[in-house]
């Protein structure tokens, strides 16, 4: 058991699975923490390996390379959907090392269709569901939430990719041409697309404001917070995000997302085990920020403050090519003379359509009147070439 | 000549000699501007090492050190006042890698006697002051400056070491034997002793505001944020800011201490080439903190923007040993438990008396009430073992 309440010689090490930009802002906010982060990732010179202690390079499944990660570290935790929880409690019960979030959590959040009927169970509101393997399950489907449908992959879907409005059996046979391990939704008329970062602690949970998010193509591009919704949403939508904590296993940050339907009410979609993209403003916006939590939380050390210093919004940067080809991004200048913008760059080597390439954050804490419009400016400075 | 105009698959290296806190900061700061950072340090596993891209194990001073630092990185600059000046020039004229801050700002700097003379010259209020290299010297020195006077090796004094306030020339043979390579300087009555962060960009200098700083055993022990004096002696000592800013040459953010006289004047004490302890306030206190504007500056990016979020002050974790032993701090769960309060952790792996391991700041703009107050609390949660 590592004694987080003394700071000594031998540095407390994180491990993490996975080494993309969360991993990286991981290690960025652990050092101050004077807590060390050894990543896992199967790409060399990763994001997070400019700033973390150490890299084993090595597939996020990869047992040598996941033992080898939990005996370099006091607790192990995962930045990535594709680590697998078998191995990870497998790990676990040979070396001793704490994992948080459990591995049951990361189980029950891989799996759209165990995901929802876990949520159901506690009673947290989600959009009525079925799992659909055969073609009978998928017209029953129709039958009973109505056409069109969400129709998603139960497993490895990630920034949307895997979740297709469907009307037909056909368009679902063109969308994923085996109707076998998926989960069909009620689509939902959804007013706007809220989320809460919340924090599974050693001594208790707690959340952060919601906050209200625009996705298109279903990748997230912007956040803004708090959400510009009523009071009465944004209550129950606090109230909705600390029953799925309770629902949860371990220690950590995790992402709530969630839809405010037209008739005000709120409905679970999606919970990501880890710091989460829409979490990014808490970095400048927040006491503590979700990457410094995230330590705090998995380590066993006190929770920080989750309280706003300021409204804030956070833009991404996406990919802005045609195909995948090494970065090249002009006007950051431009971008970083903008007062009170914030640049967040994650390294990546190549863009790629659509990829999230970095973010930038701006908060009325440093007396930015209209942080949205900022932050919009400044991504509209940048240019893939 | 780096493009840090439009960023690439090839990151920016920023080189820094020395890999101490101030390395650890920079590295950590570095980060979200996609820069990565390579430093050089005689000390494996040096503070900055654990979240800087590498580290070249060499001494301060070692020219093939130097010289593959600057073969490594886009711009060198330097985190210690052990940087050779002469060593910065020849590398820097062999490689045509810039240096900022230019080598002879810390050829300046690094010897207390050209600093005084620098300053006057250019029109800085400094307390009177001439050299010694002789008992004649001396003699003279306190028929000019009154006796006690202030007496400090020009060169190699950090944190107070050097700086004695003698009262004869017996004194002063007892404090540094040999009378050589001295500066003396007119004991000033001071009210209280300030400083200002100062930045030198690619287009233009800017200030942080005027900080109090507690000094006991001539080692600082509290910063704050502002200064609890007159708005007109904030305004000067701005303005003295403002001008040593002038009389400086190259890139990067300078280290301004200064003494308010009982009479309400601005005299400038010292200068530090690079981010001061007395500057750690701004990583949350101000939009952009003293490590990412010496990021920015030195690489020629746009300067932030250097506003206070709100009041904010900062306390010393020193070493609370009686002799060096390998570190053990307890009661760190108490101090991280104490809402608002922010820890920063150098990594240090053994304990010194009077050693800066670490420091905390609080600051108004997370709601707290009395950040002097909070971060003392936290401080006296600490104990050394």
């Amino acid at each position: 058991m590592t004694d987080t309440d003394t700071l000594t010689a031998d540095p407390v090490t994180l491990g993490v699975v996975g080494g993309g930009q969360l991993g990286r802002m991981l290690a960025e906010a652990a050092g101050p923490l004077g807590v060390e982060v050894l990543v896992l990732d199967p790409t060399p010179d990763c994001p997070a390996a400019a700033v973390a202690r150490d890299q084993i390079v090595a597939d996020f499944d990869d047992r040598e390379g996941v033992r080898e990660l939990a005996d370099r570290s006091d607790v192990v935790t995962v930045e990535i959907e594709l680590a697998d929880p078998d191995l990870l409690a497998e790990v676990r019960a040979e070396t001793g090392v704490p994992v948080h979030p459990d591995p049951e959590s990361v189980r029950t959040t891989r799996d759209k269709l165990v995901e929802a009927s876990t949520l159901a169970d506690a009673g947290v509101p989600v959009p009525p569901f079925r799992g659909v393997d055969t073609e009978t399950d998928l017209r029953e489907a129709f039958d009973d939430l109505g056409a069109p449908l969400m129709l998603k992959a139960r497993r490895g879907g990630y920034d949307g990719r895997g979740n297709e409005v469907v009307a037909s059996v056909a368009d679902a046979e063109s969308a994923f041409g085996d109707l076998s391990g998926l989960v069909a939704e009620e689509l939902v008329d959804f007013e706007r697309e809220l989320s809460v970062m919340g924090v599974r602690g050693a001594a208790g949970t707690d959340t952060y404001p919601v906050v209200e998010n625009v996705h298109e193509a279903e990748i997230l591009r912007e956040t803004v917070a708090p959400a510009r919704t009523d009071e009465r949403v944004r209550e129950r939508a606090a109230s909705v995000a600390r029953d799925v904590l309770a629902s949860l296993d371990g220690r950590g940050v995790f992402g709530i997302e969630m839809f405010e339907t037209s008739d005000g009410e709120v409905l679970v979609n999606e919970i990501a085990p880890r710091p989460h993209n829409s979490g990014h403003y808490t970095i400048e916006a927040a006491t503590a920020g979700q990457f410094e939590q995230h330590v705090r939380a998995t380590l066993g050390m006190p929770l920080g403050r989750t309280t706003l210093r300021g409204d804030a919004a956070m833009v991404n940067i996406l990919g802005g090519v045609e195909e995948a080809s090494p970065v090249e991004l002009t006007g950051v200048h431009d971008a970083l003379a903008r007062p009170g913008v914030h640049l967040h760059w994650y390294g990546k080597r190549e863009a790629r359509p659509l990829r999230k390439m970095g973010h930038l954050t701006a908060t009325a804490a440093d007396g930015v009147d209209d942080p949205l419009v900022a932050a919009r400016d400044a991504r509209d400075d940048l240019t893939f070439e």
